[in-house]
Formats: C-alpha cells, sequence, structure tokens
C-alpha cells in the first residue's frame, strides 16, 4: 500500500530526525481510553501505586493503538530557535500471513465517536496502517522463516523437490514416480505456494535447473527478509527511538493510564517500571511538570490544549519554534488537536515554556534552558497520577512515595448509606474526605491523626458500621491477597483473549541501562516537600533546580550531563 | 449527520420497501468474525446443539455490526420478475448522551484487513453511523426521560424554579436569597444545561414569565422525543421487519455463527431459538438450504459468491428481477461482495434460482415459485450447523435432532500424541473418524457399532490412554454441569464488558407468537433422511415438497399458507 511504500521510504528521514534532536515529543491516538467511567468507578484516591497499576493495566491493556504522533525538536544556536519535524504514523496490526497473530483489540464507543468527531481518518489507520511486531512475534517470525530455509536446503521436501531424492517420492504412487522422475531430471521441480489477489492460494510448479534453483532460492530469501521487514514496520520507528535517546513517553488524557498504553504490561508494577526505564530512560511527563511546583500555582488546568494557552500568556512566554523544511507546519492558532503529531507538537512547546521559565530563576537569568539541562532533571521519570489524594506521581526510577495514612479510615457498611450518612457519622470530628471503595465501603480521612482512636472506640460497639484504621485494612488486604495468589488466578487476564503485547513493540528488554541509580532522597521526604507550597522540590532534588550547588552530586549519582549526548525526551500532557 | 438526516427522511421508504416485499433478505458486515482459528480450535465435529451455542455466543457477542444491507423483493405478476430495493445502513453505537452506555466492542484484525481490502468505508461507520438502541437501552432510556419530566413539573428544583419555591433557595446562603428572591419574582427562572459544538456543558439560566415558561418546556419535551427517537435510531428498521414480515435473518461465512450476531445472546439455547423465533418467525438460510437435498449434490461451495455462480448455470436458471427507480442497482457481473446490501441481493437470488428449481418437480413444471410457496416450507428455521458431523442444521423450532452416537468413543491420551496414534491405536478396526477436543482428548468414530466393545475391552489395562463410550462420556459432562453449576459462574461472562445485547437491538420479546407449533416429524426420522443422499427429506417433511398431498397437514399445524398473507424471508447464505 501506497501509505506502507511511504514509510519505507521515509524511514531514514525519521531516523536521522531522532538523531539530531535534541528532545522529542510522542503521543497517540487510542480505540479507548484507560480513563472512562469504568475505570473512575474502580479507582479510589487512596489507591497504592501498585493497585492503580494493576486497574489500569486490566482496563488498557487491549485497547489498539491507531495513530502514532513524533515530534523531534532541534535547538538552532544560531536562530535561538527550536527546528521541529513532525510525523504521523498510521499503525495497524494487520496480519502479514495466514500464519500470523490474528489480534483481537478492544474500541470504546465514545473514544471512537470522539476521534470521528475530530476528523480522524480511519480508512487510513485499516487499509493503509503499518504494520508492527512486538519484540516477542518477531523473535517467533525470525526464527519460523529460519526453519524454513533450513528445511529447504536440507531434504528439500518442503520447496524444493532436489532431482536425486528418490525419497521425496514416498508419498507417490508406485504407479506414477517413473513420471515424476522424468519431469524432475535432470531440471529440478520448483514447488512454491502463492497467492492470488483475491488471497486463494494455489502451488506453483516448475522444472528448473541448479543454477536457476539456486537463483530463486536467494529471490525468495530476500523477499522473506523484506517480508519480515514489513512487518516489523513501524516497531523500527520504536527501536530507533529506544536505541538513540534517552527515553520519551507520551500521556493522552490521563498520564499514567496512558503511558501504560505505550509499553508491555509485565505482571507487577517494578517491572512495569523497569521496561519503562528500558525503552524511555529518560521520559518526562508535561502534564507531571505542570502540576509541579513552580508550575502548580500558575497553571489552572492542565489539560493539553488549555495548558498550551497558558503556556503562552505571562509569566510564560511563547517558545520560537520554526517547521524544517518539507515537515507539515501546524498553526496553534487553528487547534489541530487529537492528530497525534499536532498533540506531540504541542506537547513539546509546552514543554520549551515551562523549562525557559525555570531559567528565569537563575542568576543572571537565562532565557533558553536546553532540554538536557540539569533545572530539568527533578520532572524526569515521574508519570503523572490521576486521583490519588497524596501521591502525586508514579516514580518509574525508584520506589513510590509511601505517604503516612494513619488519620485514614476504612468503613464499611450498609449498601444504602450515602455520603451524607459518613459526614453525619463523623460529624464531630470536623472536615473529613470520603473516598468510596463501593457500595459497601469507603476510606474516610480525618483532619486530624489523634482523632482516629476516638473514633475507633465510638464505634467498637456500633452494629451497622465498622471502623478499621488503615493499618488493619492494609493487614487484611494482604491476607486476602495471600489466600488469592494460592488459588492463583488473581489479577488474572480475562481468558477470552491471548494476552497480546499491544498496541507499541520493540520493548529492548536486553538493552537496560542502569541510568540514574535509585534517587537519593527518601519518598517521604519528597512527599512532604509537595505538601509545602512554595517550593515543590527539598532535599538533594532542590540542588537541581540549582546546578551551582548540586552538579557534582548528580554526575556521581550517575545521572546524564551534557557531555552524555543524550536527548531529552518528552511525554506529551493532556 | 447528514446519514442520519437522510435515514430519517428515508424511513418511511424503507417502511414502505418492507410492507410491500414478498420476502427480504439481509445481510450485515460484523468487526469479527466468530469463526477463526480461535473459535475452530474450539469447537469439534461431535459438539452437541447445545455446546456449539455456547462456545459461538462466548465468541461472538462482543463483535459489532458495522452495516446492514437489506434488499426487499417484490414478485410483478405482470413482468414475472422480482422489483428489487436495496438498502445499506451504516450503524454505529454512537453516546447520545452523558448518561448513556459506553460500549466496548472488539474488533478482529483480520476481519477489519478484510472489510478494509474490500473498500469497506469506516470513516462512515464512525463518523455518521446510525445510532441503535436495544429493546432494554430503549425502555431505560424513556423511563428516564420521564422520570426527568416529573421532577421539572414537580417541585420545580431541577430545570425550572418556580417562582415561590422558597424550599429552592434552601441552599443559598442568607446574604444572597434577597437578590435571588428580587430577579427570580415575578418572572421564573430558566435553568437549562447545554452544550457547546465542542462539547463543553454550560448553564443557561434566563428569565421567563409563565408563559414562555411553558413554551420553552413543551419545546424541550419535543426535543427528547426527538433525540429518543434519534437513539433508537435503526433499532426501527428491526421493529419494522418484525412486525411486518415472518421472519428474516442472515448469515455470513458461517451461518449459525453469524445468525447469533443478530439476536441477543440468552443463557441457553432453548431461550435463543425462542427469541429467534419471535423476531424472525420465518426465516430460511440459503447456505442450509443449499446443503440440503436437492441442492446438495448439485452445489459443490456455499460461499456466497461461488454460490450465486453455480445458480446461474444449468439445471438452476438466473432469475430476473429489475431494480426499482432511485434505487442502486448492482451488476452480478462486477462483484461488489461485501457491502452488505449487495450481499443480502445477492442472497435473495440464489434464494429465487434454489425456489424456482424446487418448481421442475412439479406435474407440471412451474417456472415460478413464489417464496411463500409450501415447497419452501421444509428448508425454514434451520440454520446450517458448520462442522458438525452429524447433525446439519440448528433447529429454531423445535428440538435438536439427536443422532445416535453409539459408535463414537471419547479417548484421553497423553499431550505428545497425534492423530497418527490414534489411527495406529485404532489400526484394527479400519477406518476411523478423529475429532480433537483439546491437546490429550478427542472423539474417535468407528465405522461400526460393535467394534466398540471390542475397544472397550482391548483398552481396559492400558495405562497410557483411556477410552469411554460416548455415553459415558455425556454422563461425566452432566456431572461437571451440575458441578459447574452449583458453582454458578460456568459459562458465564468475561466480566469486564457489562453483557449488552449488541449489536441488533429491538427483539420484541412480547411479540413471541407460537407461529408453528413443534414440527410434527421425530428428530430422529429426520436425521436418517439425511443420510439417503436422493432424498433428503423424509417422513411429514416430505409432503411439504409434494404440495397436493401436505397443504392440509401443514395448514393444522398451525403453518403460515398463502393466506395469511405473510412474508418470507431469506437467510444469507456465503
Amino acid at each position: 500500500s501506497e501509505l506502507i511504500r511511504n514509510f519505507k521510504d521515509s524511514l531514514t528521514t525519521v531516523y536521522s530526525a531522532i538523531e539530531e534532536a535534541d528532545f522529542l515529543a510522542i503521543d497517540g491516538e487510542f480505540s479507548g481510553i484507560s480513563d472512562g467511567p469504568n475505570v473512575s468507578a474502580l479507582t479510589n484516591g487512596l489507591d497504592t501505586p501498585e493497585e492503580r497499576y494493576m486497574k489500569l493495566k486490566k482496563h488498557s491493556m487491549d485497547f489498539l493503538l491507531f495513530q502514532f504522533g513524533l515530534c523531534t525538536f532541534t535547538y538552532d544556536e544560531a536562530a535561538s530557535e527550536y527546528v521541529i519535524k513532525t510525523f504521523n504514523f498510521y499503525i495497524f496490526p494487520k496480519p502479514f500471513n495466514r500464519t500470523s497473530p490474528d489480534i483481537k483489540f478492544i474500541c470504546q464507543s465514545s473514544s471512537i465517536d470522539f476521534l470521528a468527531s475530530q476528523g480522524f481518518d480511519f480508512n487510513k489507520v485499516f487499509r493503509h496502517g503499518i504494520p508492527y511486531l512486538n519484540q516477542e512475534e518477531e523473535v517467533q517470525l525470525r526464527e519460523q522463516y529460519e526453519e524454513r530455509r533450513n528445511q529447504s536446503n536440507g531434504s528439500g521436501t518442503t520447496s524444493y523437490i532436489s532431482p536425486n531424492a528418490n525419497k521425496g517420492l514416498g508419498g507417490v504412487p508406485e504407479e506414477h514416480r517413473d513420471y515424476i522422475k522424468r519431469v524432475m531430471f535432470p531440471k529440478g521441480l520448483h514447488v512454491e505456494t502463492l497467492e492470488t489477489d483475491k488471497k486463494e492460494r494455489y502451488i506453483q510448479i516448475s522444472k528448473v535447473d541448479d543454477e536457476e534453483r539456486k537463483r530463486r532460492e536467494r529471490q525468495k530469501q530476500e523477499r522473506e527478509q523484506e517480508e519480515l521487514n514489513d512487518a516489523v514496520g513501524f516497531s523500527r520507528v520504536i527501536h530507533a527511538i529506544s536505541k538513540s535517546v534517552s527515553g520519551m513517553l507520551r500521556n493522552l488524557h490521563v498520564s499514567t493510564h496512558d503511558a501504560i498504553f505505550f509499553l508491555p504490561h509485565p505482571q507487577d508494577l517494578n517491572d512495569f517500571k523497569e521496561v519503562t526505564q528500558c525503552v524511555f530512560p529518560r521520559l518526562l511527563d508535561t502534564k507531571l511538570m505542570a502540576t509541579t511546583q513552580p508550575f502548580k500555582e500558575l497553571i489552572n488546568n492542565t489539560s493539553l490544549a488549555e495548558l498550551q494557552k497558558q503556556l503562552k500568556e505571562s509569566p510564560f512566554k511563547p517558545p520560537k519554534v520554526v517547521t524544517a523544511g518539507g515537515f507539515p507546519s501546524y498553526d496553534t492558532a487553528q487547534e489541530q488537536l487529537h492528530e497525534a503529531g499536532y498533540d506531540a507538537y504541542i506537547t513539546g512547546l509546552c514543554f520549551i515554556s515551562m523549562a525557559n521559565y525555570l531559567g528565569t530563576f537563575l542568576t543572571p537569568p537565562k532565557g533558553h534552558i536546553p532540554a538536557r539541562s540539569k533545572l530539568i532533571e527533578p520532572f524526569f521519570n515521574k508519570l503523572f497520577l490521576m486521583r490519588i489524594i497524596d501521591i502525586p506521581y508514579l516514580n518509574i526510577s525508584g520506589p513510590d512515595l509511601q505517604p503516612k495514612r494513619d488519620h485514614v479510615l476504612y468503613v464499611t457498611f450498609p449498601k444504602e448509606w450515602k455520603t451524607s450518612d459518613l459526614y453525619q457519622l463523623f460529624s464531630a470530628f470536623g472536615n473529613i474526605q470520603v473516598s468510596w471503595i463501593d457500595d459497601t465501603s469507603a476510606f474516610v480521612c480525618l483532619s486530624q491523626t489523634d482523632q482516629v482512636q476516638i473514633a475507633m472506640n465510638t464505634s467498637r460497639y456500633a452494629e451497622s458500621y465498622r471502623i478499621q484504621t488503615y493499618a488493619e485494612y492494609l493487614q487484611g488486604r494482604r491476607h486476602v491477597r495471600e489466600n488469592q495468589a494460592q488459588g492463583s488466578q488473581a489479577w488474572g487476564e480475562d481468558g477470552w483473549v491471548k494476552p497480546h503485547y499491544a498496541p507499541v513493540p520493540g520493548t529492548a528488554a536486553g538493552d537496560y541501562r542502569s541510568s540514574s541509580g535509585k534517587r537519593s532522597i527518601s519518598p517521604i521526604q519528597e512527599e512532604q516537600a509537595q505538601t509545602t507550597p512554595t517550593d515543590g522540590w527539598s532535599g538533594n532534588t532542590h540542588t537541581h533546580t540549582h546546578p551551582d550547588q548540586g552538579s557534582k552530586k548528580i554526575k556521581t549519582d550517575g545521572m546524564h550531563t551534557l557531555e552524555d549526548g543524550m536527548f531529552e525526551v518528552l511525554l506529551v500532557t493532556v
């Protein structure tokens, strides 16, 4: 198809754009979002990161990536501006031959309707989408070809009947053997299974001499190699990104929700972090950045379109960018959201504005802060966590924050209860915060920890409800989980669909560089820092925003510096 | 959208085409087929109809119907030809408001790729597809509107704040109440939630007097009724078909596999039959017809395209049809398969050829056999069953055939075993037929029943394998099923998706007419008849092919006759 030919022709352009870039931004359009009402209903403001990961995983793994947007940003020192190149890849896991996996994927009508209303071209995806394979499928396919090749080099019973291979006549009835021997000798028979345009298979048998046979064999191998490359398809772009940059990722509307889309879904959160670190060792979530100090107070809406608007206005400055010749040029005055390339572009702009704003705190202030600046370091490898009260992000490069939850109660009650019943129950304790778990249970955050014991005492003889401390609740869950683990099917797959590591393949699991070491700051310290509005980053992290103080420490931490020649890559934020 | 406006404008045309037709043919294009390798692997040549139904149900329930094709055939006596009208409906369950269900559906990449290669327009589906609701959703929505209307007629706290309703000010802070009272009196406040083009919601508050308030209320109700009609959308076509014709259905590539697509998926086969009878009381599967005597011997490929080709040639005759003015005209010389309307059209042509062929057996022969002829009766309400060795069809209007399986053995063995091992094991018994169940079990059909005891005896001391008679096997399954039923989750849903009765809604469950009574022929008789190649229909059924003999009996059976004024409807067959 034309798009695939285009894709193959443009691969070198893609590669070189990636190679030369200071940073990349990416975005994707999917067949569903994991943040629908189904998931909201399941998630809880006091989920642990592990729980949240499991819930998101369960709800996002079977959506499909339709379009992948890539925008590369290269800083031109002389002109003091970024040169950008934008790519939109329509991708689709078209079965490439009869034995390739026939992937089932889920569409959500609201997401499809939304894309449709934005003028998204589904015909392009389904008719001309670039195929891809994940790492595992690619290895399998290579082995398959290899095996076939070995077979045909061997006894010749599969593709080639070698002239003297009487063994190959075993299945031929006695009375026909003479005829077969005659037509086979001195020339070989070249047997090949081909397909018509209508996908009807037929066997082509032709008489060839040894030289011709070898020529055809060579041809066939070349064709197979080509076929293999085509099948790997879009994965080659991801390979390139993963190999040559320090990492990147994208979050659609929902940050971590979507980060999970782009990656395989390992069994647990730690494995997910490892894979993410490996594929995108240096990724930045612009939504997380925008919700962190010093941006938090300045930005009131972090949806991508709104974020981009706010970052054009004071105290921020619109970044200076110019489109490279021959590349699609976007006009931010006309919204073209939800073409993935445009969203990636916007994400890059947001990053530049925020990065440059950090430069205003330096003495003397700097107008341009490069993506590889140490000022950016604190924002790397953290994914925004939606709707968790006390954990702002998922820490990809280390253990997660473990906020104290000793002011939290776990309350169970009759299913008729409403939020107002909980307010009434705890009316003596002033402000409370309720996080529903299900119809008959909720977390209740008290404003003061010392109220917990009072609440526990009062509830001792209650009949209609029951209260546990958060610690007791965790203890109970652990028991349940251990029992489930013995029953083995906890958090298992749905059964009906073979787990496939769609949508984005090509995660080079062998390529893991332990790039940064664990952050030296303790999670609890950081968590406390979050509660100090004027200074979002405390402890060692703080030194990153003042490079003069902290640079040595960073180097000894093994973090990337300017000299590493590594690229930064941005997460889109919507 | 334009298509939906088109749809609404054309509804009367659709209705009258359905009303005037002698028979209808339908077809659908789906997001997946239940007959993929996954299902083949699950199904077994000796499945019972119940087992097969459960397997198909599990594998087809979450696919989506993209396009519905309808072709109406009206016989013009004067011109001795059929006048046809073809409709293609693109349908999509677009969420029609914020509270409507957000349907998840499954796409299979092979099916999508196939449709794409046929030039199928996915953009039309997703951008302009006609929405629909199933019966249950429609009732829910009506109730929702009703409830809201009652609320706004009552206390006025939702849409309308009535001038004197001080109660409505309860939530307003004391210091603002005076102001609110002032602006609310003497005119009411009309409060309405609206949406911008970008789907951002806003509240419009306007001051109105009582008359204006009532006018707006009326307007709103009309708008809601319109909205409801729009939401019910395509379902209205199904309602019309179901009400005014004796039934119809369609089978895509796989007959019963796809019949299941068009209907809700009740818990068990008997309920499915009842629903099917109710929605399509008189349906005919052309694939089943083509694989039954006297067609069986004359037709060697029953895929729709091939079937249509064969039915143009002797001994069949191409039917005489003409397209009604203003309707799309198809040329069968140019294949346009896999537009649903075209496939429905072709199906109708196949039916006419086969029906007319039955007329050649009459004395004197008749050239035109109408769809309501008694010659057709034996073919009604039977759905082709793919790949079941000894049960050719699912009998919608009665109990299924229960072939004797006393020559069948159930064999379990180590997972290393291959078909050749089974052949070797039973080498003493001549020809056997192997139906794999899974890695470690299979059915083996022996050619003679008296061999069964010998096989059982020989196997008594075997260690690596185990043999049971089919009766013993059934007994064992029954035990398992009873135990599962106690555990309740047997054959349950997958959990992640709320069961939705997509794709085709509007099954008028209250509309069931017990049209035919059970067929008087015993299943076993029919089954034996199938084994008599020259006469596919024995016993009473046979009388249907000789109307002179059987017509009385049919009438007393309560079956539809010419006088019923009922239409026949055809199943597509591919």
